[in-house]
C-alpha cells in the first residue's frame, strides 16, 4: 500500500554538496536548498530550514565535512584544531537536541583517530557522514518494525496520534513515530493518524500532513488542545511521538505540548510511546531537569504567515521543548527493541555487545 | 489601577440600534458594527462578531427586540407567532452556549406576560433586553468580587492562567474570568496573566491579550500546549475560565482546549476555577454529556489570515467546545457566591429566594 515513489529525504549527499528539503516553506512548496558550506549548513539548522533531532544529527555530520574540506592547510595538528572551531560553530545552533552533539563527537573523534594525510581525514570524514546518513535511514525502519510489536492487538486498525514531525523529514528518511505509523499502515493495521498542529511553528499542520498525504496515509488534524476530547470520545488508541533527548531514566524531551499530549493521554489509559534512535539517549544526564530547554523567538507566536495575531504591549514565553517525565512514559521504541523508560540501560548493553 | 477610561463593552443599544465591536477584526483594528435588523444580528452572532456565552445573550435579546421591532402587525396573537419564528432564527446561530437560549425564552416570556398593545409589547422587550444588558454587568462586578474569596492567600501576587477570552469581550462588559482577574489586579493580588492562544480562533491571543493591555494589566501569551509546561515549572498559581454551558451536575462546557488545561491543572494540583454566570447553569440537564457541542468550519484551522497552513488531501476535525467533568473543576464563581460543582443547586435555591 505504502508507494516507495514518493519517499521523502530531507538531507541527500549529492554533486559534492547537501540538498536540504526547505521545511520553511512546506506544504506551499517543495524546494530543496543547496549547501555547500559549513556557515550555510550552522544557518540551516539555526533557522529550521532542516529540523527534526536525527536529521538535524545528519545535517551537522554533513556540516563538519563541508568545514573540514574548508580548511586549508596540510598540517595535521592545525587541521584538528580548526576542525574544533567548526564544532564549536554548529554545536552552538540548537540546544536541545542531543543527536546534534552525538554527530558532532563521532566526526571529532573519527578525526582524531584516523591516521595519514589531512586528505585523508577529509575523506574519511565525509564516509562516516555518508555512513551516519545510511544507518539512519536504517535505524528508523528497525524502529518502525520494532513498534509494530507494541500496537494493541484491537481494534485491528488503529487510530494513532500523533504530536509536531517525527517523521522522513525529521529523519534520514522514513521517521521514527512516523516510522512507527508507516509499518503500520505497510502491515494493514492504520485507520488513520491524528496530526496535532503542533503551535507555536505547526510542523504538524505543515509537515506531517504533508508526509502523510504524499503516500496516502489517512490523516486528520486537530489543534493541539482538541487531543483530550478526542481522547475521552473514543478517537485515539494510541500515542506515538518523537524525542529530542532522552535522560538516562527515561524522561524525554520532545517538542513543547508532548508533556501535556502524555498527561491526558494518562488520564484516559491510552499507552503513550516514544519513537527515537538510540543516539537520542543522553546516559550523562540522569533524569530530564539536566535538559537544557531552548527558549525561541516570540515571532514564532505572534506572526503567523503575514498575520499579526496580538497587539502591542503583550509579552511572550516561547519554549521550544518540554521533558516528560519517564512514569508518563508506556516504552520507547528503539532500534534495538522495546524498553520501559526505567531500561534503557540494557539498551546499551545490547548495543554495544 | 484599574483605568475606568478603556473600559470595553462589546453591545451597546445606541440610537435605536445596537452597535457591536466587531470582534473578528480585533486586535487590529477597534471597529463597530451597528445592527438594525434581526437577520443581521443572527448572521454577527453566528459568524462570531459578538461571541462568548453572556454576550451572546445580551445580543440575542437586542436580536429579539430588533425582530419585534420588524412585526408590522397590530394583532396580538399574530404578534407572538411572528415573535416565535424571531427566536427560531436566532436559536440557530450557535448550539452550545445556553445563555442564548435563555435571553431568547425570557424575551419571550415577557412577550406573553405583557398586557396592552403591541406596541407595549415592543416597548417592554426592548426595556427587558436593556435589563438583560444591565444585569449581566452587574452580574460579572458580581463574580469578579466572589472570585476574591478563592483566591490562595500566597503568594500575595498572583499568576493567573486563562484560557480562550471570558472577559469583557465576552459578557456585557468586565468579563467573568476576566472579571476575577480584573478584581484581583484592583485589590493588588494580581502578579500577572498567562493567556492561551486558543486556537483555532486565537481568542486567548486576540481578545484577552487586547484588553488586558487596555487596562495596563501585565499579560503573557502562550500556545494552549505550553500550559502543562508552565504549571510545572511552578509559574501558574490557579486557572480561571468561563463556561457556555453547566448542566445540573458542575459538568462544564467551555471552549475547546478547557478540558485538557483542567486535566493539567489537576496533575499539578493547580485550582481550576469556572466563573460563570448562573444563566449558565442548564439545569435541564443532568449531566455534561446532554450538552451539544459545536462544529465549526474547518476552515477556522487550516487558513490563518491568508497564510493556507496545511496541504490538500489533509482532513479535519474542528469541535469548538468540550466538557469539563465536575470532579475537575475545584469550585463555580457564580453572582450568588461559589460553589462546589456538586452544589450547584444551592445556587437556584439563593437565587429564587
Amino acid at each position: 500500500m505504502n508507494s516507495s515513489t514518493n519517499q521523502v529525504y530531507p538531507v541527500i549527499w549529492h554533486n559534492n554538496s547537501v540538498s536540504l528539503i526547505d521545511q520553511t516553506r512546506l506544504p506551499n512548496e517543495y524546494a530543496f536548498v543547496e549547501i555547500h558550506r559549513c556557515s550555510d549548513m550552522a544557518q540551516a539548522i539555526k533557522t529550521m530550514i532542516v529540523r527534526g533531532a536525527p536529521a538535524i544529527g545528519v545535517a551537522a555530520a554533513y556540516g563538519m565535512y563541508l568545514g573540514a574540506r574548508e580548511i586549508e592547510t596540510s598540517d595535521r595538528n592545525q587541521f584538528l584544531t580548526e576542525l574544533e572551531k567548526v564544532a564549536q560553530l554548529l554545536r552552538t545552533t540548537r540546544p536541545t537536541a542531543v543527536n546534534l552533539f552525538w554527530a558532532i563527537s563521532r566526526m571529532l573523534k573519527i578525526a582524531y583517530e584516523t591516521l595519514g594525510t589531512v586528505e585523508d581525514i577529509k575523506q574519511t570524514l565525509l564516509n562516516t557522514a555518508r555512513s551516519i546518513n545510511a544507518e539512519d535511514l536504517q535505524t528508523c525502519y528497525a524502529i518502525g518494525d520494532n513498534g509494530l510489536r507494541v500496537l494493541p492487538q484491537t481494534p485491528e486498525k488503529l487510530t494513532i496520534l500523533t504530536h509536531c514531525n517525527a517523521g522522513a523529514l525529521a529523519t534520514a528518511g522514513y521517521g521514527t513515530a512516523l516510522g512507527v505509523v508507516r509499518s503500520a499502515f505497510r502491515e494493514g493495521r492504520l485507520a488513520r493518524v491524528f496530526a496535532d498542529e503542533t503551535r507555536p511553528r505547526l510542523q504538524g499542520a505543515k509537515l506531517t500532513t504533508w508526509e502523510c498525504v504524499q503516500e496516502g496515509i489517512p490523516v486528520t488534524l486537530i489543534t493541539d488542545s482538541m487531543a483530550a476530547h478526542c481522547m475521552k470520545q473514543g478517537l485515539i488508541d494510541l500515542v506515538v511521538v518523537g524525542a529530542d533527548r532522552i535522560a538516562a531514566n527515561g524522561d524525554a524531551a520532545n517538542k513543547i505540548g508532548t508533556y501535556s499530549l502524555a498527561l491526558v493521554a494518562k488520564a484516559h489509559n491510552i499507552p503513550f510511546y516514544v519513537a527515537a534512535p538510540l543516539s537520542t539517549v543522553d546516559f550523562s544526564l540522569s533524569d530530564g531537569n539536566e535538559i537544557p530547554i531552548e527558549e525561541r523567538n516570540p515571532e514564532e507566536i505572534y506572526q503567523i504567515g503575514e498575520t499579526i495575531i496580538t497587539p502591542t504591549g503583550a509579552e511572550f514565553y516561547n519554549p521550544a521543548f518540554d521533558v516528560t517525565p519517564a512514569q508518563l512514559i508506556t516504552a520507547i521504541i528503539t532500534e534495538n527493541g522495546v524498553f520501559a523508560p526505567g531500561e534503557l540501560a540494557k539498551s546499551r548493553i545490547k548495543q554495544f555487545a
